[in-house]
C-alpha cells in the first residue's frame, strides 16, 4: 500500500521545521517507516539548486526563473526520493512543497496561477500530498524568529513585509479551495499546543492512526 | 529600432561556435553593435545553472528537470542580457537557444512538445529569434569533432548515438514548420564554405545588410 504524503507550509519562521521533527518522531514511535525531507532540496541535485535559490541577493532571480528552478528541483526530489518511498509504503513528511511555490512565486511574486498549475501537472502529477498543514501566524512574529536562525539562507527573508503579507494570504486562499487536504494551524501558540493540534488533524485524516 | 536576434543550432561538434565567431566579426566589420552570447548560460545566474546541466553523469537529471533548468536559465539570460541589448538596437548572436531544448529534451528526451511550447510562451514570449541557422551534419562526424574539445562539459555527448540521431531529426522537423525563420546549413563542408552560406542567408533575411 502506498504510504501517506504530508507537507508543512507557512511563512518564514512559522515553526515548520520544529513541527516536522515532532510529527516524524510521533509517527516513528508507532512503528511506521517515515522519510523526513525538505524543499527546496531533498535530493543531491535538488540541494545543488537550493543553494542557488536561497542564497545571495533578493533580486538575484526573477520569479519566473525561481518557479522553474523550484519545479526542476521538485521533479528531481520526487523521482529520486518521494515516489520511491511512497511506493514501498513509507510515509513522507516534507518541510515545504509545491504550495510554497504557489505562495512565494505566485501570490508573492506575481507568476500566473495557470502557469504554475500547468507545470505542477507535469512535474507533480498525481503525487499530490494527502495532507498539507499550513502554519499560520502574524508575519512580523515569524520574520523575527527567522532572523534568529542565522546562516546565509536569507534571500526570501529579505523581500520585505508586503511580500510576506501577500504570501500569508496566498496560503490561506489556497487552503480554502481544497479544505479536505489543507488544514490551517494556529502557529502563534506554544510548541506543544501546535504539535497537539497537528496530531489531531493527522488522526482525523488517516484512519491508520486511529487508536494510536 | 530593435536589433536583430540570430541563433545557431545543431548537434554536438557541428561547428556552431566556430561560425558564431565568424558571423559576429563580419557584422562588427559593418559597424554594428553585436552581443555574442551562448546557452545554456550567457548571464551570471544562467552560467551557474549551466555548470549543473552540462557536467556530471548523463543521467544526473531527468529530461523534465533539464527542460525547467534550461528555461530558468533562459529567462535570466533574456532578462539580463538579450532583451536589453535588442532594445538598445544591438544585434544578438547566440550559440544555441530554445530550439536546443526542443531538440535535446523534446525530440531526444521525450518531453511533450506542448509542454515545451507552454513554457516557451511564458519565458521567451515574443523575443523569438529573427533567424535560426541549423548546422546539419552526420551525427558521427560531429561527435568525433566534439570529443576533440576536451574538458568536462560532456554530459550530453555521453547520451549515445540514438539520442543524437533523434535530435538531428528534431532540428530538421522544427525547421520545416517555419521556413522563413529557420535555415538549414550543410555543415559538412569547409569552414569557409559554411561561413559563406551563412552570410548569404543573413543577407537574404536582413535588408540592413544589403550592399554590404
Ligand atoms: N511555537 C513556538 N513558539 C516559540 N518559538 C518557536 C515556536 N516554534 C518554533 N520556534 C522557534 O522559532 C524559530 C523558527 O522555528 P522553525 O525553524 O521551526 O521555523 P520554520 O518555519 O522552519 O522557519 P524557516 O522558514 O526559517 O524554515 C526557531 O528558533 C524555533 O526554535
Ligand atoms: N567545417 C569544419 N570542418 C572541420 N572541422 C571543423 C569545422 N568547423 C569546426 N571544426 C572543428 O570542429 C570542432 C568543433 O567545432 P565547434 O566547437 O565550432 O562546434 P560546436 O558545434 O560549437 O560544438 P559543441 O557542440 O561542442 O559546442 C572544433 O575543433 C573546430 O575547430
Ligand atoms: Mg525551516
Ligand atoms: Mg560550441
Amino acid at each position: 500500500m502506498r504510504g501517506k504524503f504530508i507537507t508543512f507550509e507557512g511563512g518564514e519562521g512559522a515553526g515548520k521545521s520544529t513541527q516536522v521533527k515532532l510529527l516524524v518522531k510521533r509517527l516513528r514511535d508507532l512503528g511506521l517507516e517515515v522519510v523526513q525531507t525538505r524543499e527546496p532540496g531533498g535530493s543531491p541535485g535538488a540541494e545543488a539548486l537550493r543553494d542557488l535559490l536561497v542564497k545571495g541577493d533578493a533580486s538575484r532571480w526573477s520569479p519566473v526563473s525561481e518557479t522553474l528552478m523550484m519545479y526542476a528541483s521538485r521533479a528531481d526530489h520526487l523521482e529520486k526520493v518521494i515516489r520511491p518511498a511512497l511506493e514501498r509504503g513509507a510515509w513522507v513528511v516534507c518541510d515545504r512543497f509545491a504550495d510554497s511555490t504557489r505562495a512565494y512565486q505566485g501570490a508573492g511574486g506575481g507568476i500566473s496561477p495557470d502557469f504554475i498549475e500547468q507545470v505542477d501537472q507535469v512535474v507533480v502529477g498525481d503525487t499530490q500530498p494527502d495532507l498539507t498543514l499550513i502554519l499560520d501566524m502574524p508575519v512580523e512574529v515569524g520574520l523575527m524568529r527567522a532572523k534568529g536562525r542565522g546562516g546565509d539562507e536569507d534571500r526570501f527573508e529579505a523581500k520585505g513585509i508586503g511580500f510576506h503579507e501577500r504570501l500569508r494570504q496566498g496560503f490561506v486562499k489556497r487552503a480554502a479551495i481544497a479544505p479536505d487536504r489543507y488544514k490551517i494551524i494556529d502557529a502563534n501558540q506554544s510548541i506543544e499546543s501546535i504539535s497537539s493540534d497537528i496530531w489531531s488533524q493527522a488522526m482525523t485524516q488517516f484512519s491508520e492512526l486511529k487508536g494510536a
